[in-house]
C-alpha cells in the first residue's frame, strides 16, 4: 500500500537520512477498516454557531470524546470549529484563538474541520466576506499540518444542519485519508434513517469502467457498503470484468457506453433485472495524449465521446422521462485535476474533464428536482498501473507535490464516491471534491 | 527587467547549456510601450457566435490585420476564437479544428483568446457543460504554448458584446504580459466613448501603499493613462511617498488606513480637494509570517486589520451614503495567490486575502447598483525588494513554476489594475484575475 520511497523513509536509516537532507517523509495514512472506530482519540470542538448541536450529535453517535477546552499534553484526533457565528472580519479572531492554541496538538493523521455558511447565501456582505476568508485559513492549515493530517472547510446552508452527519463522519474517518484542502457545500435537505455499517443495503449501483484500477476499487467499496454492483465495461475487458463482479458479489454488463442506444439499453437492463437503479458512477474514461498541434481528430473525438458526451446522454435519460433512477438516486462523475488546471498533452482530456465539472454544476438543480444528487470527484496522483508507467522524475514530482508527500490509492477515490452515494448525503449536491492530498497544482 | 538566470539563458553559452540540460528558457516578455502598436502581427480569427462583430470591430480599431484562414508559414500575433456558438460537447470539435491547425503558428509572446458565454447564465445544461469545458482547453493551451505566449478564456454575457473592447485590447497587448490561464467574466454594460491613449484623463485615483514596489508602479501606470494620482501611505513612508507623487505629477496623502476615522478623512479629502474620486486601488498590505501554532494575536490582528477590515470600512463609505465616489467609480482590491491556495506560514495573510475575494464577490452587486465596479488582482511571484529577500531555492521555485518560467514585474500587476480602472471596462465587475504567469500553484 506504500511506494518504495515511502517504505525506505520508514526504515531506521531512511528516517535519519530523509530528516538530514530535508526530504519528504510521507506518513502512512490512516485508512478505514470495517469494524474499527472512525476516530482513535478525543475531538476538540470550538466556535459558536448554528452547527454546535449537529456536531455534538454526530460525535455522540460515533462514540467520540468531545472536549471543549484544550488539555495540556492531550493529542486530538480532530479539531472541529463551528465558524457559522462569525459575522465580520474582526470576529475571525475567534478562529485564530482556537487553532493557535490547539493546532500543535493534532495527532498523526488527525483532522481539522472548519464549518461555515455559504458566502453566496448571505445577504450581509461583511458576513459573506468573513465566511469566504475561512478558505484561506483552512488551506493554509492543510499545508502546515503535515504527518498525514487533513484540513477542510464545510459550508452548511440554512436547513442543512441535519444533513451534516454523513459528511462529518466521512471527513473524520480514514475514508477521507487523501482528501485535504477541500471546500464542501451542504444544502438544505432531509436525511433518511441510516445504517452506517451498510448504508447502501438494498441499493443497486452501476459502475462504468469497473474491470480494473479505480473502477474495480469503487465496485469493491460500494459492495462493502451493501450495494449490489453492476460492473460495466466494454466487451474486450469481459474477463477482468467478470473477476471483479465475482469478487464483489455483483453482476456484469458488457456495453459500449458511446453507442447511440446505450442509454436505452441501460434503462432496459435496470428496469427489467433490478426494478430500477440507485447509484450511477461514471468512472469509464480514456486518455489519448498529444499536444494540441499534434493531436488527430480521432484522438479528440474519442476522448470527448467517452469521457463527456456519453455520460451526458446517459444522464439525460436518468434525469428525464421514463428513467430507471429510483427516488434518492445518486449520480457520481469522475473529473480530474487536469480538468481543473489543464495539462500539457491533454487538451482533449482536460476539456472533457472540465466539461464534467460543467455537467455536474448545470445538472445539480435538475437532479434536486427529482430528489437525486449529482457530484464529481477530481482525482490527483493516484497509484495505479497507469501512473506506474509515468517516467520516474515526473512520477515523483506528482507523488510528492502535495500535503501528504505521497500518491493516493484507488480506494481513496472510491471512499469519496461512497460518501456521495450514501442516502444520508442528500444535502451534498453539485460538489466537485479533489482527491489529491491537497496537491500544490491548481488553477 | 530580467533576472540573472534569464540574462544567462539569453547568452550564446547559456542558450546551448539550458537547451542541453532541459532547463527553463524564459522568453523576454513583450510589454506595452506608449505609442507602439498593441500587436506586432496579424490575428487569426475563428469560430462562429455572437461576438464575431465585436471582435472584428476591435481589431479594426487597433489596426490589426485579421485573417480568417490560416496561411502556410504565417506567424500569428494572436488566435481569437468565438466559441459562443458551441451548444454541446460534440460541437467542441470546432475548437479542436481551429487550434490544432493554427496553434503552432502562434508567434513569440503571442496570444490565444477563447470567448464563450457564462455557463451559469445558460438554461440549456448541455450548452452550459460545453461552455464550461472551454476552461480545460484554454488552461492546457497556456501550458503548451511556451515562448512567452498566453492563453485566456473570456465569458461574455448577453448584452456584454459591446463591452468587450477594453478586455480584448488588454489581453492582446503587452499589458497582459504576465497574465495567462485566466477566466474573465464580462457582464452586460454600456461603454462610454474612450480615449484609448489617455483613458483616465480627468480621473482622480487613490492608491494606498503607494510609496514603493507594486504600489509605486500602480501610481505610475494610472498617471501614464491620464489620472491624477493621490499617493497614500503611512506617515513613516512620507519621504519615499513624496518622491513617487512628484514623479507621477500627483499628490500625497499621509494616513493610517486602519484608523477609525480613516474613511471619513478620505471622503473629506477627496470631496474638498478634488470634488470627488473615480478610482480606488487598495494596494496597501502587510505580512507577519508565522505558522498558526506560533503566531501571536498581534500578528493575526494587524494583518487582518490592514489587508481586510480597513478596506471593508473604506469601501462601505465609498458604496454607502455621502460617498465621494463619482459615477462610474472603480474599486480595485489586491488579493494574492496565498489567498487562493493557502501558504505555509501565512495563515493570517491567506485568510485576509481570501477575505478580499469574498469582499469583491459580495460587493460587486452593490457596486453595480451605483454604476461602479469592484474587482481584484491576485499576484503570483512578482519581482520586488520583498521577493528578493526570499532564500534562493524557494525563490527559484516560485519564479520558474509557471508557464512563463520567470517572475512577473510590478508593472504587470499595475497594467491589470489599469484595465479594471478603464471607463470602458464597465462590464468587468466581480472578477478575480491572477497575475501569475499561469503559476502551477493553485487550489
Amino acid at each position: 500500500m506504500t511506494d518504495r520511497y515511502q517504505q525506505f523513509t520508514q526504515s531506521s536509516l531512511g528516517r535519519q537520512l530523509t530528516k538530514r537532507l530535508g526530504l519528504p517523509q510521507p506518513t502512512p495514512l490512516r485508512r478505514y477498516q470495517p469494524g474499527e472506530p472512525l476516530l482513535t482519540g478525543p475531538v476538540l470542538i470550538g466556535g459558536n454557531g448554528k452547527l454546535c448541536d449537529a456536531i455534538g450529535n454526530t460525535l455522540r453517535e460515533i462514540g467520540a470524546a468531545a472536549h471543549k477546552d484544550p488539555a495540556t499534553g492531550e493529542r486530538y484526533a480532530a479539531l472541529v470549529f463551528d465558524a457559522t457565528g462569525i459575522e465580520n472580519s474582526e470576529q475571525l479572531r475567534s478562529l485564530y484563538d482556537f487553532f493557535s492554541a490547539s493546532i500543535k496538538q493534532v495527532d498523526r493523521c488527525g483532522r481539522v474541520i472548519v464549518l461555515g455558511t455559504q458566502p453566496e447565501s448571505l445577504s450581509d456582505p461583511r458576513a459573506a466576506t468573513a465566511q469566504r476568508a475561512l478558505e484561506g485559513f483552512t488551506r493554509t492549515a492543510g499545508k502546515e499540518l503535515k504527518r498525514g493530517a487533513t484540513s477542510q472547510l464545510v459550508y452548511v446552508a440554512d436547513g442543512g444542519e441535519g444533513a451534516l452527519g454523513s459528511t462529518l463522519r466521512f471527513l473524520l474517518s480514514g475514508k477521507s485519508a487523501y482528501v485535504s484542502g477541500q471546500v464542501i457545500r451542504i444544502g438544505a435537505a432531509k436525511v433518511p434513517a441510516t445504517d452506517w455499517e451498510k448504508p447502501l443495503a438494498d441499493k443497486v449501483a452501476l459502475v462504468t469502467g469497473a474491470s480494473r484500477g479505480i473502477g474495480a476499487s469503487i465496485a469493491e467499496t460500494l459492495a462493502r457498503d451493501g450495494a449490489h454492483v453492476v460492473c460495466l465495461d466494454v466487451p474486450a475487458q469481459g474477463g477482468e470484468l467478470a473477476e471483479v463482479a465475482n469478487r464483489v458479489g455483483g453482476s456484469t454488463l458488457q456495453l459500449d457506453i458511446t453507442a447511440e442506444d446505450a442509454p436505452a439499453k441501460l434503462a432496459e437492463h435496470f428496469d427489467e433485472r433490478h426494478g430500477g437503479l440507485d447509484i450511477v458512477v461514471h468512472n469509464a474514461g480514456i486518455t489519448r495524449d498529444k499536444t494540441i498541434g499534434r493531436m488527430t481528430a480521432a484522438q479528440w473525438e474519442s476522448v470527448i465521446a467517452v469521457n463527456l458526451s456519453s455520460q451526458e446522454r446517459i444522464n439525460a435519460k436518468l434525469l428525464g422521462e421514463g428513467s430507471p433512477l429510483n427516488e434518492g438516486g445518486r449520480i457520481v462523475c469522475v473529473s480530474s485535476m487536469s480538468g481543473i488546471a489543464g495539462n500539457v498533452g491533454q487538451g482533449n482530456y482536460a476539456t472533457s474533464k472540465a466539461g464534467v465539472i460543467g455537467h455536474v454544476q448545470s445538472h445539480a438543480p435538475l437532479a434536486a428536482e427529482k430528489g437525486a444528487t449529482i457530484n464529481a470527484v477530481a482525482p490527483g496522483f493516484i497509484e495505479t498501473k497507469m501512473t506506474a508507467t509515468i517516467p520516474l522524475f515526473v512520477r515523483e514530482a506528482g507523488r510528492r507535490m502535495n500535503s501528504m508527500s505521497q500518491g493516493g490509492l484507488p480506494v481513496d477515490v472510491a471512499e469519496t464516491i461512497a460518501w456521495y452515494a450514501n442516502p444520508a448525503s442528500s444535502g451534498v449536491n453539485g460538489n466537485v471534491v479533489r482527491v489529491c492530498g491537497q496537491s500544490l497544482l491548481g488553477a
